[in-house]
Parts: structure tokens; C-alpha cells; sequence
């Protein structure tokens, strides 16, 4: 079976594929007959899908995060596809199915960021700061941990390899603000581009969806990336405490604001940067995403956007002007 | 009489100089006798000066705003320089003194600067735009004020050239973004970078000191910008009004949030960007400028500053790591 | 077919007439069917309508905006009123209907309050002020659009005429406010009344129901209020910029708050009291707006207010004491 | 001794007259000598005093809040008047002064302004709430409180007979308000003009200087008049709990918000109208106050204002449009 | 008939049993047919329950408040229970039931937490306090009331007898505060303990159902809780107006903040320790309930609440540890 | 020389002792002599003092934080104390004084409150976590650090040994929630109430005034309390990761909001005990010493506390009721 993908799917097509399940829930309607309704999901993106048939037996054989085998039928709603569900079944573990291939995945090739990367941080002046940060990239743990974390939950970069992007963007802009703003510490720039969200690679899980983990929910991301500073650092000769606590404070106060979690404000200028930059690009990729879904409903105006609390004008104006 | 700068002037100088007066209070101290503080100013910095002989006659002479001829010498209390006053008289109008000489400049060459803004402007690829701009930097009235004006009061870029100076560091962020985030419209970028804080030409006076303009606090920046582009739009030909409204929203949304004095939430990418980025530069500019002051104090922590909350690390981390 | 007014519509009577659709939904039911739900309006209010038969076919036969003709039947339950759609089709675009009959419009004759409106702006005894008023008010394309035009999309005075009954009555009390406060300037007193809202006549579409323009969203109504001050001033013969720049101050302040949208604070006391009034004229309406809504459900306390934060006490205190 | 009025001294006048003592602090120049800052008043306003002679001896004869025997001369600096004292002793407390003489009184009669009030009063047709009312008016012990009782310690109406003056303004409107917006009941917008702030009369003393009572500050005024409603209403044959709730709810709802101190949100539109239109009068107070002191700078806009947050504009428009 | 707790019922149990009616809504399903939704309630618990035959009939019969009889059965969907209605009548009023009966109870017995208060009262050391707070627990026409009265409409404590169980444990609280911080007086921390939100007996009806009441909305408890001191007060011989204001004070204050709708802050530190004990214990009792029930789910994460803005960890960390 | 305290010393005394230099000015007076302020300090209290002799040559001879010798007078001004300076001299280095004698001290005996708070530590029954506390507290480096550190800077417990205090404080609290509310894990509140601030310990200096280490803003002492246990844990055989997450959270989340500092809300109940009595004691504390002081002034109400945005009361209610 040649696996279809969501992205393609047209009103009216059979479908016979598999699916990672992401929703799961079950209603019923008048006279006591339940329906169930299902957001699942392929690396192209996600569906919904519903069925009224044998849905007691069906509900007890998955759970959320599950791949199961979809037998069904495309149908248009009100410009939506549905997907209407006529056999189902959870996939046999057995048969080697990699969750990864039903996660949204970054555009780019993970190991060229990657490498890119690298090439970037052998820039690096400063002996201490460059070798803390090849130590990490080139770490046999947690280099595949990088190159897949998602860079957050929902709200931008969202996928399998989205830190990675995440980072590279951000090294790029510090390339230049350190040239720019010639008075900044291009070395600091560059270590907290890659520092900042590092912990993400242990506060999400993204193994079957994207989800916290209980030690990002008791601790979050700028504690770990702290705990692993003094890992790495540690073995650093001549590595000293003060380097070591400008690189965790720039780690602790890159949310800008203690009311959006930093225990610390900014207190010198690279760390300052370090925050602006990162919800620069942060913005501008949550916008950029929330525009081109907005975009497929054809109309001139977004849906409210709670988030940014606003109306987004959805015109191209690249393309326009 | 060669003009001594009072950067630097030094303990036990005689001064025999122009300045001008920036603040000025009389104060009296035990048994009635008056005495006058003084803030006065040159090209290179400002010196508190203070009198205690025939103070209310002095006290008539002159206001905040005159250059008037100082004869005295420096005193060091505290670390700091004070000017002590022996003789002052009102500057002869009639002697061709230019204010301009006595408000602190740009350190770059305000021609150079336009000549540099012109060739960005040049690359700008929408006909209207870039006629739009380039008819504006080459009015006779306008090009001296932007070249002139100052970008704030007192914040950042608070000098003669100040508004240059910004417009022209946005300038080439906006050419990075433009082609790091490839899906914005490099154009508007370009339009927003100058004519965000363009109405800061007639918002501000700079003539001796400067100072909120009546027009600046009853309508703002934003309004007279508005304002210009119907007057320069009108006179180019196929300039619609779709593209003036997208031009005035950009720059009524540029300061972000509603709570900061835009009538309106940046829509789209290109709007949001000019915000950030003017927040950005804006910010790294009042940071460095305060860091730069502070730093002469020798000590580790700046004082306590209002505007950012917080006390800022003083070390040259450049130099340091 | 004569028009049967929704206000007068009771449980079973059958429907044969002609509605805008205000709101349209597509959703279905077990298995797999759709059903469709409506709001429709006339001029007298809104309804749901429900219908379950070829709904996709109805579906694609008319968008939200347009005019449709029903057969059907109210149903009541839960003591509202519903119709029960059996048949529907789009309304004959050559039958001449006017969209204007089929909004809620204001209970007064338009034509009355304009007449009364230039009644008091020829009281105004400033000659510019007056002469602005009486040219915008004669003006021929914005004269019917002045006595159209809603005050705002849902709030208060959400219906066609509804902007001059705003206007009239802070007129009124501005006329009271003037001489109850001696030493106001009753002529901006009514300047205000009459323009901090008026540009809402572009800022608001209502052919087809109230909604916001795209000039609405990028500039708001006040800044196209402020354009038409320039246009209306540049054409009175010695109208001083300095009195333009008061006039337009009224206006972009009257949200009294930059968090509500005003670029600028009230800066002197007729620019505050406009904000006021307005503030008291819009609140006074929509609560007594929701009130009269919330009395039908014989309860003594309203639902929870959203917008006001509270439950409302439903008592007519007028009739009670 | 003809008493003069410090609103009438001139640069260079001698002085020799009562005054009520403000403010008083003593402080010391070099070689440890003690100098003393007066803040003294009378009923046309207050005058900056200081003395340098026997200070201590003087500082120990009085305290705030004493009546004192000053003789001087009046010094002009920065154009503000001084008065240095040469002469300072305590009046003699036999001599039968009244403190009233020497704070600052209402521009009007209390007499016509109470019999102004009571006139209204007899218009209000429930028959409880104007029996409520005449009560209050008439009883002997709170008639006299009432009629000089100022209405704040220091931001509007902070003036013996300010009270009064502020509770008529409000009726005024109220009687407006009453016609403009039929549907309102006037009885009881009449009863909060009049109940909203009577609680002033405990919650401030003002027979030495204007200030907060323990009462006030630990209960407030709307805590003081709803205790004074029971009191009242209990004496009056039928009205009932209800009615009594209705008018307690208007007082303890009056300041608009729970942050500015009300427990309860106004919940019906007569609370609402009296939240706002006593917000409304004394904003305009307070305004017209600031500005009228400020003039006298002849600057063309104040000081911050650190209470509205912006500079106000001093131009009189009434004068000048 | 033996009446079935709802705690007790299990998948396919049948029911044959009284319920209180606590939420009721009809809609209808695909062609017009409704069926009704009931949120029903006994003392140990609450029920959804649905019916979809003879739904308008049956509609009329009841409301919200009302007893009913039902006859259906229990279903299991998604491990939530649900009662399928098959029959329902009415309860009659004429059999003596006692609505108590159906609304949740404190899990201890009322008479014995009012003993043990009573016993606590007793230590009470001066004798106005503590005169004041017998004469209001051995009220005849409060006592039931404060043995009865929730602390609460849903948050804490929300049942039946839940008023004293938060008085209880407050004093015990007091009690060690009072002799841990020795500077305290502990007769006014009990005194607030007990009085704080007595005012609930008239805030909230708790006869079916709990819900505020009119008084309730239009003063609050506070406001009636110092109504009752001035009562009880007022009949206790030397009970002078400085305590009894002190009293009133820790009453206004209790909220904190004036956001909070207390119209006082805390002025002393008795006030404020009443406070901050009656945040910490309402606090833990809503935390610890939200816990009890978020447990049952399994999850080791509760759903989002909206109420702490975050998620709470499910783990029984005293069992863990 | 017998040290005489300044808590001790009255209006005329002369002194001749030794005081830690606290605050130091340098202004000057008319006719361009400077006088010097200080404010000096020794373990019972602080002193203002002032020197108008030979100010530049004195001041260049010691420095904020320094011992120094002054002989002088008290001058009583406005009821306050003033040490005048005839003599002063930096203290001998060698003669081997401590600065801890010149630092306020707590009322109890450090050995005292440590022994009592190991017997409490003993009674924790989870063995690893009374290990890891016990590990801390005998620690022979940090053991005295624990003995003498303050706990805050200024506000409460700012003196030498006032964090052992506030721990001992709450460690007595936490005995008898974790009695109170017996689902509680009283083994975590004690962790809690003895970690939370530890980090403080590095976060402050008290060697010579109590000031932020450069650490202390850069990390804080949540980050520097997390690191510890990371180092004690590692070092106890079995202490998993789990229970570390759960003890790091409980620090991490203690000041109850992101807007104070906490990277993390408490997300289960005893965190946020721990947060809530950590605010009780600290609040307790803080308002008890602003009484305290305040008490000495014999007014009625404290002055204005800009910390609490409010007047207190300063009656002792204890002594009164």
C-alpha cells in the first residue's frame, strides 16, 4: 500500500492508509447512538475524520497517539474535507511503523542545517563558549535530539526538526546583528541563539505527537539548559563560573519579561538581544503560518486571532505591490 | 575666542565660553540670599554651573533656551565637574551665533548618511514607493529637517541627526530581513524604516534644545506622517488609495500595541515587522547609550534604571570574553 | 406577498417572506447527513432558521449577504421562536429588493434629525467651526450616508440611522453640558458631538449587514475623520491650521485612552468631555439596549455580560418606584 | 488689624496678619543653624513662609493645624511670593477665632445652594425616597455638616462648602439627565447626587485643615452612608427592605469599579448613571482647577500632571474660538 | 423505595429514584425532534441524564430547582456515566420531602463543629468579642443558618454545612497564629475567623440549589455582615463605636484588594492576617477538591484550570513520598 | 574605648565610638563649601550624621562599607537624632575589627535556632529528603552561612541570622499545616520551608551591609538553590531524579507567579503551601518592623507605605482590646 498523503487528498476520494490518531473523541446523538470524531494526522498534515458504525467496539481499540488503518471516504463540508471512516483499525506494532512518519516534519534536511550549523559555531572566538557548543551539537545523545525537537508545541515551528530551523534562523540574524551593532558580543549572540530553547529537547515529547513532559511541566526548559551548561562546562578546562553565569543568565532571561516565565530580566545588552531576536523570529514564523493556513479560505480578512488579538489581512503583498 | 568643549574641560579650568542654558533654577539658602543652578550645554555634553553673586539681577538677564558667555572655573565635588560662576551675560543676538552649535550632533556626517539612504532608496522595486520616498528626501523643505531632526526627545538618538541616524540603521536591517524571511515585501519594509518616524520632523523642535512642538502633542507623529503621504501621494500619478492605506497603517501601528499610542494593531507581516525592528533599534540604541554613561562611574551595576526596571551589568563583555 | 415583520412572527404561524441571511452554518448529524442553520433579519429583527432537506444543493445557492425567500413554519422551544425552513431560494436580484429594507434601521425619521441636527449647528457662533459643520452636513454624497450609517457594527446603535441618533443626542447634552459648565467651548462641545464618530461612514459597510470596510480595519474612523477635516478646512477661507489641529485633537482622543485606540489623551477640558459624553451617550444605549433584550425572559437578573463584566437587575425601576 | 488676604499680597509688602499653619518643617543649612519652612493659608489660599532667627525656640510654640500671628514682608524669587517672617506667635486661642476663616470656602452661598437643593428635593415624587431625602436635608445635626463639608482632601472641590457644591452640580445634571433619557428613574438618580458622597461629612475633618478621619479610613464614606439610610429609612412608615437595598446598592457602586473601591459593580442603569456623571463632574472639577492654577505660569501647557498622566494645554478656547 | 446514591450507580445499573433538577436544556436533533439534557443531583453527587421521547411534554412539567422521579438506566460512554431517562414525574410536594436531602453535605456534623466553635468562642478573652460572637452563634434565627449556609456557590466549600466546616478551620488556623506570632491579638483573629463571611447566610439560598440571592448581588456579604455587628452591638452594654469599627474594618478588608471587592485594604496587621489565612484555607480546600476529582480520570495532569491558569499534577505526593 | 550602642545614645551625649559607614554625601551649601552626610550603623541601629569641616580632605578617607571612628555631638532637630562630626577617622584595619559587630543582628541565638531546626529535620520520615537536609544543614561550609545570612536585603529579616529565622518561623508553620490539612506531605512542606530561600546564603553579601552578590542578579537564588541539590543529591544513594524534579519545582515555583520572579506556577498543593506561607511570614514580618518603627513617631497612622500602597494603623490592638 502506497501511502496517500493528507496534503493531497481531494472531495470524493476513497482512502485506504494509515494515520497517527492526535484527536479522539466520541458524542452521541438522539436516541443514544454514539459517532466518533478523530483528528489524525500524517507528516503533510491533519484531517478530520468521523464514523457512526460499531463505535463502542472501535473506541476501545486505540487511544490517542495509536497509528491505526483507515478505510474511508473523502467528503467536502463547507470547503473542509472530512474524512467519513468505514473500517479502522489500530496498526500492527509489529510492522516497524516509524511515528516519525506521521509527524509534520521541517521543509529542510536536518542534517544540512545541521552541518550549517557547525559551520557557523567554528566562528565562534571565544575558546570556552565554542567548545561548550560543539560539545553539545556533536554530543552523540543529544545530537538527534536537535535535529528533531520541535521548537514548540503548537504556536511556531511546531515539527519535527523545527528547533533545528529555529536555531539556524536565529544564528543567521545574529551573524548580522553582530556586524550591525558592532558593540555586541558576537559569540554570546550566536551561543544564545543555540542555548536559548535547548531544553525543549527535553520539555516536549515528540515521539507520537507533540506534548510537555512532566519535567518540562515541573521545571521547563531554561532550568535543564542551565543543568546541562554545568555538565558540559564542567569538563571545559578553565571554563570559569563567571563565563558560566553570563551564559546561564542570558539562558534564564530570554523571555524578556518575568511575566512570561524569565526569572531574570535582561541585564546586559547580549542577552537583551538574544530575547528580542527570538520573539522576532518566533513572531514572524507564528504569523507567517497562521497567514498561509488563513489564506485557503479565499476571504481578505483572517478569523480572530485570540493569540495576537486582532483580524490579520490575508492579502499577498509581495505579490501585490 | 576659541570655543573650549566642555567634554573636555577639567579641575581648576578657567572657562571663558559660550553655552547653552538647558535648565535653570534659583533657590535661596539661609538668610534670604538666592542662588542659581544652572544646566548648560554644548556640541559635546552638558555641565551643571552654578551662581551666587547678584543672582536676581543675573536671574533677569536671560532664559532656558539663550546662549549666554560664561566666565568661571571648574570645581570637582563628588567626582563630578561644576562650573562655578563668575560672570555671565546674554550672548550678543546679532553676532551670527548658530543654537546649532551648542546642541550635541550625530557622530556621522548627516550627507553622507542621505546619500547612503538615497542608494537604498533607488533599489525600492515598486515605482510608487520608491517615487513616493525619493520625492520626499529630495524636497527642498523636508531633506534639511530629516536631515537635522533628532528621533526623540530624550531616549535614543536624542541629537541633531538623531532621526537620520535610526532611519538609516532600520534601513539595513530591513534589507537583511527582507531577504532572510523571503516571503515579506522588502518595499514596504523600506517605507516603513523611513517614514515611521518621519512626523518626529515636525513633532520635535531642535532648534535651541529640544522639545515637544504644540502640533507634535496635540496630533503626534503618526497623524503628520499620514498626512504627508496624501500630499506627496496625490501628486503621483496611479498612486491608489489601496496602496495609501496600506503605506498610513503601517505607520499608525508601528509603536506595536494600542497602549503605546498606535490607533491600530499591525495586520499583516510587513507592518509588524517595522514595529519590531524600530523596537529593536530603538531599544539596543538606549540601552548602549546608557551603559556608555553609566560605565564612567567605574562601577560593576549601573544605578537603578526606571525605564527598564532593573539595574544593568556594566562590563564590556566584548572586551571581557 | 405582503411582508410579515419577524417581531410579529408566534409559534406555528406559517412563513412565506423574504429575509437577509445574517449567518450560515452547515453542520450534520449522524450519519453523515448535514443540516443547516440560519440567521435571518428583517428590519424588525433576527430569527434562527433550521433546515434538513438538500442541504448541500441549498447550501451553494446563496452566501451570507444575500436575500432569500422562505417557506416554512415557526416552531417554539425553549420559548424561542424558530422557522422551520421547507423551502428556499434566492430572492430575484432584478426584483428591485433594497437591502436597506431588510436592516434594523432607528425608530426616528432621519430626515427629522437631520433637520433638528442643523437646527443646532447653526447656533454654533464660531464661523469656521459652524461653516465646517453646515458643509459637512449639506455635503450631497455624505449627507445620506451621515443619516444611513450605523454608530457601531453591534454594540450600540447598531442600525441604519443609528450614527445621527448618536449624534443628536450628544448634541443635546453637549448643548446642556455647555451651559451648565460656563466655561466650556460649547462651539467644539458640538464639533465633537458631531464629528469624533463620523467617520464611521466609511469605517462601517451596511448594505447587507453592518461590517467592518477594509479602510476601517487599516486606518479606523478616526484618521479618515481627521482627512475630512482637511478636505472640508482647506476649502473655508482663513480656517487657521492651529484651529484644524484642535479640531483634530477632539477627535483622535475621544476613546479617552490610548489602550482603547486614542493616539492621544484629552489634552484640554472640551476634548475630555467629548470623550466622556461619548463614553456616557454609547453605554447608556447598550445597556439599555440589553436590558430591553433581557426582560422577554421574565427573569430578574440578566445572563452574564461579557462586555460588562456582571449580571445585570432586570427590574424596571422606573415603573417599580 | 484688618486682616489682608494672601491672594491679594505684592512683592515688597509688609506683612502683619493671621494665618492657618499648613505645613511646617524645620531644616538646617551649614554650621548646624536651623531654618524653618512654613506652608500658611487663609481662606483666599496659601503662601510659602520662611524664618531663620530663633527657630527652635519658634518651632516649639506651635504645631500644624495652629492659627498664628505673622509679621514679615512678602519677597518675590522665580516669580513666586515668599513671606519671610520676623515675627511669629501663636494666636491667642481666647480671642475667639474660627478656624473657618482660614480655609478655603466655596465661591458661593451655602444658605442659597442648600435651599436650592432642598427645592429640587420636593420634586421627587416617591414618596420614601424624597421623605429619605428632606430628612437628611432638615436633620439639625447633619444639615450644618453638610452645608461645609468639602468634597475631597486635596483633588476637586477640596474647599469648605465644596460638598454642597458638588451635590448640586450632580442634581443639575440629573434633572437633565431625567428628561434626556426617559426611561431613567429621576427619583433615584436624585437620591445618589445627593447620598453618594454624604458620607464625606464623617470620612473628612475640616476644622483645622482638611483631612482623613479614623472613621474614613478604616470604613469610607459609602460604608458611612448606607449605616446613615438605615438610620433614616427605619423612621419612615413603609419603606421597605427593598428600596433600601436599591439605594445602598447605588452609593456602594458609585465608584464604577472594584479597583477604585466599590464592592459591587453598578448592576442596573440609574447605579450607572450615577457612577458616571460623578465621575464626569468631578474630572471637569479637578481639570478646571489644575488649569486655572497652572495659567498663572503663563506657559502655553502645565506641568505633568502625574494624576491624568499628560500635559494639559492652557490655552482658554473659549476665549480664543 | 430505597433511595440509590448516585455515587453508588454503576454501567447498566437500572434507576428507579429522586433527584434534584440542577440544569435543564432542550435541543433538538436532525428533523426537529428534541430531546433534553438534565444535570440532577442527590447529596452525594450529580448526574447527566438524558430523554428523547415525549421531551416538550415532559419540558413543561418541571424546572431547574424542582424534585423529580425518574425510572431509565445508567450508561457508560467514555467512562463517564450517563441516566437514559425512560420515565419522569414530577416529585410531589405534598410527600414531605426535604430538598436538603438532595444537595451535597458537609462530610462532619454540624452540631458537633458548632459545639467545638462555641468551646472556642469561649476562650475568647475580651468580653465584648466575645459576648458579640455568642449572642450570634446562639441566635435562634442564625444559628441554623450558620449551621446550614455553603461558603460558596461552586469554588469552596459548596455544600451544605460548608460555611462552618471554613469557619472551623479558620479558628483552629487562628488559634496557632495567634500564639505563634505572640504580637497578634488572637481575639480579633477569631472574631474575623467567624465574622469574615458570616454574611454568607444571606449572600447565597442554599433551599434548592445554591444561588445568590437578590441582596446577595446588590450588597454582598460584607456589607450585611457589618449590618449584623451594628445589631448585635448595639445590644451589648459598653460595646463602644472604635471597636466596633476595628470589627467592620477586618470585615470590609477580608478580600485583600480593592479588585477583590474589598473597599478597604487591610490596615493593621490583624486585618490582614484574617486575609491572607481565609485565602490560604479557601485556597487549599478548592485545590484539593479540584484534585479529588481530576484523579479519577487517571491522568497524572489535570485538564488545563482556567480558574490557576495552569495544569496540576495528579500525583498523591503523601502517598508517593 | 567601651562601645556605646546607638540605640542608646540621646540629645547632647558625646560620642566617641566606632559605626559602619552606611550612606555617604557630599553636597554643598552657599558660597561653595560642600558638608557631608551620612548615615552610619551599628548592631542596634542606624544614625544620620553630618560634618562641615575639612569635607573634601575627609571624604577622600573612606568609602561606603568601611569602619570608621567619629567623635562628635547629638543635636536633637525635629525630634530626630543627629550625631555631629568634630572628628573622624577610618578605623585601623589591623586592629582586628569585625563588621559583623556593625551589623543589625536577629534577637535569638543562632546555635540556638539551628538546633531546634535540625530536631525538626529529624522528624522527616522520607529518608532522602531528611538526608539531603541534613547533609545541608551540617555542612561545615555552609552551616554558617545558614547561621548568618539575612533574609532579603531590606524588607523583612534583614539582618544577620534572619533567614534561619524565617526558615525556623515556617518550619513551625509547616508542622502544623501538615497537621491541619492531613493530606498534605509535611516531609515536602518542611523541604520547602527550609530550601526555598537557602540560595540566598549566595544571592546576598552581609559582609560589611547586606547588598546583592553579582550572582544574586544574574541567577538568583532559586537557580543557586536548584544547583545545590543537584550537588547534595548526587551524593545520596537512591535519590531519584523524580523526587528531584518535585523538590527543585516546589523552589522554582515559590513565589506563586511568574510576574515575582517564579519561572513556574506551583502546580501541585504543597508548592503552593509553601508559596503561600512563605508570602504570610514574609508579609507578617514585614508589616510587623514597619509598625514597629513607625510606633516611634506617637502618631496615629504610618506614614504613607509605598510598598503596601497604604496607610496602617499603629494603635497596638493587643495592648487596647
Amino acid at each position: 500500500m502506497e501511502q496517500i498523503l493528507i496534503r493531497e487528498l481531494k472531495d470524493k476520494d476513497p482512502v485506504d492508509a494509515l494515520f497517527l490518531v492526535k484527536e479522539k473523541n466520541v458524542n452521541f446523538g438522539k436516541n443514544g447512538r454514539p459517532f466518533m470524531t478523530l483528528q489524525v494526522g500524517d507528516k503533510s498534515g491533519t484531517l478530520d475524520a468521523r464514523a457512526w458504525d460499531r463505535v463502542e467496539e472501535l473506541s476501545r481499540e486505540f487511544e490517542i497517539g495509536d497509528i491505526v488503518k483507515i478505510k474511508g471516504q473523502i467528503q467536502l463540508f463547507q470547503n473542509r474535507r472530512q474524512l467519513i471512516i468505514h473500517r479502522l483499525e489500530k496498526a500492527d506494532a509489529a510492522a516497524g511503523l516509524s511515528f516519525e512518519d506521521f509527524l509534520p516534519q521541517t521543509a529542510r534536511n536536518s542534517e544540512d542545517m545541521m552541518a550549517e550549523l557547525q559551520q557557523i559555531v567554528k566562528t565562534v572566538k571565544n575558546d570556552f563558549i565554542r567548545q561548550l557548543l560543539l560539545d553539545t551539537l556533536e554530543d552523540s545523545e543529544l545530537r538527534p535530539m536537535i535535529m528533531r525537537a520541535p521548537a514548540a508545541k503548537s504556536i511556531h515551528h511546531a515539527w519535527i526538526g523545527g528547533l533545528l530551523e529555529h536555531i539556524l534562523s536565529i544564528c543567521k540574524l545574529m551573524d548580522f546583528m553582530g556586524s550591525h551593532y558592532s558593540f555586541l558580543n558576537r559569540d554570546l549572540l550566536l551561543f544564545g541563539a543555540i542555548y536559548h530553547d535547548i531544553g525543549k529537547i527535553w520539555e516536549l515529547s515528540y515521539d507520537s505527537g507533540i506534548a510537555y513532559t512532566d519535567r518540562g511541566r515541573l521545571l521547563g526548559h531554561m532550568q535543564m539548559a542551565c543543568e546541562l551548561i554545568d555538565k558540559k562546562a564542567s569538563r571545559i578546562l578553565g571554563f570559569n563560573e563567571e563565563l558560566r553565569d553570563i551564559c546561564k543568565h542570558i539562558i534564564l532571561s530570554h523571555h524578556g519579561k518575568m511575566e512570561y516565565g524569565s526569572p531574570k530580566r535582561p541585564k546586559f545588552l547580549e542577552a537583551l538581544v538574544v530575547a528580542m531576536i527570538d520573539d522576532l523570529d518566533s513572531k514572524i514564523a507564528t504569523v507567517h503560518g497562521l497567514l498561509q493556513n488563513e489564506r485557503a479560505s479565499g476571504d481578505r480578512w483572517s478569523r480572530y486571532s485570540d493569540l495576537f488579538d486582532r483580524y490579520f489581512m490575508l492579502d499577498d503583498l509581495k505579490e501585490k505591490f
